[in-house]
């Protein structure tokens, strides 16, 4: 084995590279449940597009694999290194190159955080509407990821907002695809196919995202259910009304019960209908005119009423926005809450209460429990599973998968395969398919150097 | 070579296969101007995915090219067959399986046409968004093409309509992607390479499109100005107004000429005007309340009339349908002048006055006419190319193209590369990008039979 931390020194110098004892805990692991941490050989930091390409070279002369890492936020283990692998940190290309105020798009290298961009943004009254919860996860991580959150039902996932990509192919080649335009059809969409695979076909070194006006106005409606099925078979009139709510969830009784202890929420709901309450639908509206959007609250409040909502609530701003940021903790309320593994399939939306009764029978069978909240308006069920004993929970969670795809969903609605759920994905994708992605893979990468194993095996397993 | 056409009819009947004198000379082109037809030796209409299935498992066996073919109204080529070629025509494949009213999507066959999709979903209150122009065209060639359109500054393009897709690899293999979600990140998307590969890696038997309301009210402003920079000038900031225009055209005087002679158009506009006037914009609103949509119209003419609008006319509901139609028909109507050739480079918006300057001056230079309109709100350029030298023609073209990318731009906004545009491409395209693609299509069709020669060639030319 070459000294691996010493090559990537003299492409990017000493002070860019970290080898052996210097390397932190931090970058055996991102935020996945679960999962075993692997130590890197080495974490190289480079401060351009260039020295990327000349990291990949060497990975490709040296025989090493490369795991791009951007803040660590994710929740598949996309960012645990190989083993003898090297950790690619984008935390040192970190700089907005541009807001462009008349074709409304951001420039971004990868290691930008959410937060960075918003700030940036917000002073041309623009912004960039990805929302997943954490706010230091970085732009370069959620193009891997193909990042959602819960302003997904109006603006949709970070996919839909990449318009074009600067990236270095598994071979050392810097492309561009894409730019600062909405349409094209002039050769096959890299930009697309590279959004959500997760490091395995390509870094990227920056991104051209799509900008939306921010609208100044909004408000939360929160409506308790006496059932679960009551709250999720409201959703589909909800998101068909034209109303375009900016966020639709649902909350169980027990993740409710968890958010508002946890985050001190003072919802102000009277006792009664809170002993009553099974579930929570939380819908967001915005608009740029006050007085439209307080008309559309009354159309909506009439809707949840209509269909059987015990009360509505319009939270005053501040109780409003509390929530949604405990909502958006919720994966931290439920890690603390001891829960061994989460779960993020996602189901046609008129699917959510067949799939969610089918859950519960699943869990009961097992003896687990399952608790969940979730992006109600676009069908992506979080839930947060509860069964300490491996083999159960390995059961538990394949029959949860399995349901999933037998409704008409997916595996993962927005955190990604990584190599938490990669058996689960296995055992429910058609072997065509995996063996064409497979194929795929090749065609960016031919050695296999860029974070293999993630997603799925690069190389048939004799499992199947 | 074997009997193409008795193999084909072991397969689906003879009743769904044409060969030799019986093949009609349709089938040897699209609507692409200037390029030399093709007869194929047979054409099949399959019946069902299987068939489908078993005809590409035929063409891998005996070694013969197959070119899918929707209504044939595609602009750029991509429907002329390969020499010795087959046409796969989707026309026996258009049933409309199901408009899903809870989850706001259709599942269609290809040879479903945009008309007949736009009256099965109106009855629900919904509507496939993506207009393209050409209501006889089919929802597989919308796919292949990533067709695009008038409406596409407010709803995005085909690919953002289509959640998921069957087809059948170049392998034969019958493949499932994406389903009636908006999000998943589960492996790579394998619908969006597929949509706008001009049937290159797979042949599309069902896709699963994303409806949205239809909104009741509309309303058409035109506003002439003094010079067509102005007009263009003038689009970032109603984009970015917060006011979601459904269209936002602009159209050159030559165009808007031939536009009012060719279909009659009574716009009423003072003839002081129409002598001052040398380019149009036209924005469309829609609302689903007749009340905000007027105060919208008039929060837009002022903004119109600070921007220079000579004046600005709210057209009568009927004028207004006639002008877009006569909009829709433009291809038409410079086919019928006499247009060589037609171009549809995509800009970044703000950059579209500067790039139709350089346009102007690569016209003078060649002594050739440009006429052109097309979607300012999506810095798509659709340019009338008139000049009947083919050399002065090819360097102009050249030009524009050159330039376009220059600007940050693409080669198509929505017509596709076909066999038409091949040649430009190749010649500002990145040659490491190709490469990846050839590698893509391997991945995809191993053998090339999947309409080989359209968007790049199978083999790298010593051209390059």
């Amino acid at each position: 084995m070459a000294d691996v931390a010493g090559l990537l020194a003299e492409i990017v110098g000493d002070s860019n590279v970290l080898g052996g004892a210097q390397i932190r805990e931090d970058f055996s692991h991102d935020e996945a449940l679960g999962l075993t941490p692997v130590m890197p050989v080495a974490v190289v930091f480079p401060r351009s597009t260039a020295d990327v390409a000349r990291i990949v070279a060497a990975a490709n002369e040296h025989h090493f694999a490369l795991t791009a890492r951007g803040s660590g936020t994710g929740l598949s283990g996309a960012a645990i290194p190989a083993r003898d692998g090297v950790v690619v940190s984008f935390e040192r290309m970190n700089r907005i190159i541009e807001v462009d105020t008349a074709n409304h798009v951001a420039v971004v290298q990868p290691g930008v955080t959410l937060e960075e961009l918003d700030r940036a943004t917000e002073e041309h009254g623009l912004v960039y509407p990805v929302f997943p919860g954490e706010s230091s996860a970085s732009l370069g991580g959620n193009v891997a990821t193909n990042a959602g959150g819960m302003r997904a039902v109006k603006y949709g996932v970070t996919r839909h907002q990449v318009l074009g990509l600067e990236a270095v192919l598994g071979t050392g080649e810097v492309i561009r695809s894409g730019g600062k335009f909405v349409k094209a059809t002039a050769g096959y969409d890299l930009t697309q196919i590279i959004t959500g695979s997760e490091g395995t076909l390509a870094l990227v070194t920056e991104a051209t995202l799509k900008l939306h006006p921010r609208l100044p106005y909004a408000a939360t409606l929160l409506a308790p259910f006496a059932t679960l099925p009551e709250v999720t078979r409201a959703v589909p009139a909800i998101v068909a009304s034209g109303l375009s709510p900016l966020m639709v969830e649902y909350i169980d009784l027990m993740t409710m019960a968890s958010l508002i202890s946890v985050a001190n929420l003072e919802l102000a709901i009277p006792p009664t209908i809170k002993d009553t309450a099974q579930a929570y639908l939380v819908v967001v509206l915005e608009d740029r005119i006050d007085d439209r959007l307080e008309d559309d609250i009354v159309v909506l409040a009439e809707m949840l009423t209509g269909r059987g909502a015990l009360d509505v609530f319009v939270l005053p701003d501040y109780a409003g926005s509390a929530l949604i940021e405990a909502r958006e903790q919720a994966f931290w309320i439920a890690k603390s809450s001891g829960a061994e593994d989460i779960v993020d399939v996602v189901v046609p939306r008129a699917q959510i209460p067949a799939y969610l009764d089918e859950v519960s029978a699943l869990a009961a069978t097992t003896g687990s429990w399952v608790a969940g909240c979730g992006h109600a308006g676009d069908g992506n069920v979080h839930l947060s599973v509860f069964q300490a004993d491996p083999d159960k929970r390995s059961r538990l969670i394949h029959g949860i998968m399995a349901a999933g795809t037998r409704f008409g969903g997916a595996v993962s609605g927005e955190h990604g395969i990584g190599v938490s759920k990669k058996e689960y994905l296995a055992a429910v994708e058609d072997p065509a398919k995996i063996a064409l992605w497979r194929r795929i893979k090749v065609a960016f990468d031919p050695n296999g150097i860029l974070n293999p194993g993630t997603i799925f095996d690069l190389e048939e397993t004799t499992r199947r």
